[in-house]
């Protein structure tokens, strides 16, 4: 079957599904309930003292109820996958799906919330009034630059962690596949070259990543449609005001000021990370062939990459990347974000910031014991990922001084293992049961 | 033991508890995952086509996601109990208390949403904000006046229900224990005289709802601290400003321009309905007296009621109820609101009005075939209620036109129960199973 008619397959068969199945995730009570009287206890009159508690003391919120592993998956829609801007209804089954993730990877109870606003400020608003439900806020398919502002703004001001994940999870994701691909073709970071296709907010949020983790910005180029990105770009003073963050990467990225179309990108270059349009006749051979000895290529469109990972390897790739689970080095999100909640809530921690981030990639790149050319990242089978990821994170949150809640690397993961087995339990018990239907003609 | 050091017992055990689950409700997937490739159906790339659908139709949102099933529990925080303004996180166990109510007897996926917000209008715009997500709002331990206006906004602007349960769920179970009294006692409605004490949203609120039940506004008396409510009292004209719904009351009722203290309120009077502070000796003997024979005593403060059923008996008072579980006749909004949202959901309602109230209430009241002075409204032991009302619930949003799915009346029982089953078997089987634990000592 090709591509487009596998795709159409399982469009049809997820609409079938989501019309038989009304929802991807259920609430259950978590108490046990052996008569009536019991709410006495979980509701009035005994409750009030909980709230006593908590109100003297908001924190006492994280141990008393359920915030500790709670996430709002939170959206307006803008920007849903491929689709654009097709309004909060639209993204809510994505956001389902996502909480789906959630639950099943890292035992995280996460709450699809797609909003409707019509401002970054007014999504701010919304994101600030939500802090005391929540133990960390994940937004989701927001346009970008608004995307920018929003995340920036609610990290600033709330207590608890706030995630892009097209941003910072697939920054992270990439960081992790970047530090094996060097390992495996002997490269330093000080000294990797970096082409970027495409400046995105995926794109734009790992070269702020990479920095951080010791990548020099001057080594750094970023191509998109208008060409280079550089201090004398046409839309340069447009970028100053409508996208801070891209105009100070047009300031601070290509030391050597390189101009033009995307095939001045590339000579030169070790690695070419594309996050651009989903068509794998982008990446051209003759810039592949213009880049070092052995490059590494990571062509990050989905469903289709920039270049078809054989022919990248024809033009002399070295190591290759794409986001699709049917080729190797899948760069997949979805082994970053269950994590990094489950340690940052297991540590109920303050925030999330970059070195936090980097302990994240740094381990999951580490999961691969012997890193190979076809074997730069863990997949989502190998599922001791995620209780290591999350200690990783939870101990980092705890030496940057974020954690409000304390407890040894060994303490983390034991921790992080025993929820993601519980919940894993919890649903296979209903599923044997039944009580999860299975259905006839259900194929792919 | 006493009534205080019980109250203290439970509070502390319920404190106890929190800390031990950590949580009353939980998320859990409701989709079978044979393996991690079962994601290309419930997440990207099969999703978009799911997206897409909802985007051109966003009323597809009720049949492809869970939004059909779920509920937001949205508070500020402002009145919390009989606790005041405890913020939002000292609401959160309060909502989740509520949210265990909901999943338990009615079958819906409640989750508790408390905001940190500084104005009604800040209120508002999240409320707005946050009908995407949801099949319905239920609004919650909001501060009066700012609840009326809150709830009037919503109600007005969002095509979901909204529903604040200490004003409407309140009403809707005084008028079905009210229904059953008058017929105990063989009163009319239209010629019962009922004096109000407090004046607060839940009395407000059923003053309202009395009236479009065919109450005569002319026989209400409401009294509150300030003495009785009429046109010419001294805080007139600050009621006009602030509190519009409460100064309407005081120029509709109260026919005879009764003025003055309390006691001016009761000779004559057939009910007296009380929501006021939690004080035994609120209720005067010579008040009860001064009532028409067999009179009718509803005394619904909380965890005390303003007097004891068996002294309002000896004073003569003919049927008795309270708030409390511990004695007959318990008017309990925890028979109402599982029920109203399990059937505005069931029909995917635009919302929620008088209309659809009464004919809750009526329910209510038929469920008890043979009402007494000991038995006037049902207990939540008697589960049958629940889809009963619902599907009263679910027809008249058809009838008022409000319905976005049509069924019979049998079709909305059906489906009811269906739904509070299989979520009362899915938790059964987590109960079975050990995974919600149980606790050795374990006491009430």
């Amino acid at each position: 079957m090709d591509q487009e008619s596998e795709t159409k397959m399982l469009g049809d068969l997820s609409v079938k599904l989501a019309r038989h199945y009304k929802g991807k995730i259920v609430t259950v009570p978590n108490v046990p309930i052996r008569d009536l009287s019991d709410f006495s206890i979980w509701y009035t009159p005994g409750i009030a003292q909980v709230s006593r508690e908590v109100s003297s003391n908001p924190d006492e919120s994280f141990e008393l109820t359920g915030r500790w592993n709670t996430v709002a998956i939170l959206t307006d829609g803008t920007r849903v996958l491929g689709l654009g801007n097709i309004g909060p209804e639209g993204g809510m089954p994505v956001m389902e799906g996502k909480a789906l993730l959630f639950s099943y990877l890292g035992g995280v109870n996460a709450i699809p919330v797609p909003i409707r606003v019509h401002t970054k400020e007014e999504f701010i608003a919304v994101g600030k009034a939500l802090e005391p439900a929540f133990g960390g806020i994940n937004l989701e398919d927001i346009e970008s630059p608004k995307c920018f502002y929003i995340l920036e703004e609610l990290q600033r001001s709330l207590n608890i962690p706030v995630w892009h994940d097209d941003e910072l999870g697939t920054a992270a994701i990439i960081l992790a596949a970047l530090i094996n691909a060097l390992k495996v073709t002997g490269r330093r970071k000080e000294d990797t070259r970096i082409t970027f296709i495409g400046s995105g907010a995926a794109n734009i949020a790992t070269v702020y990543l990479l920095e951080a983790a010791g990548f020099r910005l001057g080594n750094v180029v970023i191509a998109d449609s208008k060409g280079i990105l550089e201090p004398e770009r046409d839309d340069i003073d447009k970028l100053m005001l409508n996208n801070p963050w891209k105009y100070k990467l047009a300031m601070s990225t290509n030391a050597d000021r390189r101009k033009g179309p995307e095939d001045n990108a590339f000579p030169g270059s070790d690695v070419v990370i594309s996050a651009s349009r989903s068509d794998p006749s982008l990446l051209k051979e003759r810039w592949i062939r213009s880049m070092e000895k052995d490059p590494i290529v990571f062509a990050l469109a989905n469903p289709l990459p920039e270049i078809w990972p054989e022919k990248a390897r024809e033009y002399g790739a070295k190591v290759v990347a794409t986001g699709r689970g049917d080729f190797p080095n899948q760069v997949n999100n979805s082994l970053v974000f269950p994590a990094v909640f489950r340690g940052v809530l297991d540590s109920r921690s303050r925030g999330v910031n970059y070195n936090i981030m980097i302990k994240a990639s740094e381990e999951i790149a580490a999961f691969v014991e012997e890193p190979t050319p076809e074997k730069i990242v863990p997949t989502m089978e190998e599922t001791d990922l995620y209780p290591r990821v999350a200690s990783a994170v939870a101990f980092a949150s705890v030496e940057e001084k974020l954690a409000r809640h304390t407890d040894s690397r060994e303490g983390f993961y034991r921790h992080a293992s025993e929820i993601i087995n519980l919940n894993r339990m919890r649903y296979e018990k209903l599923l044997e049961s039944g009580i999860i239907r299975r259905i006839e003609n259900y194929e792919r």
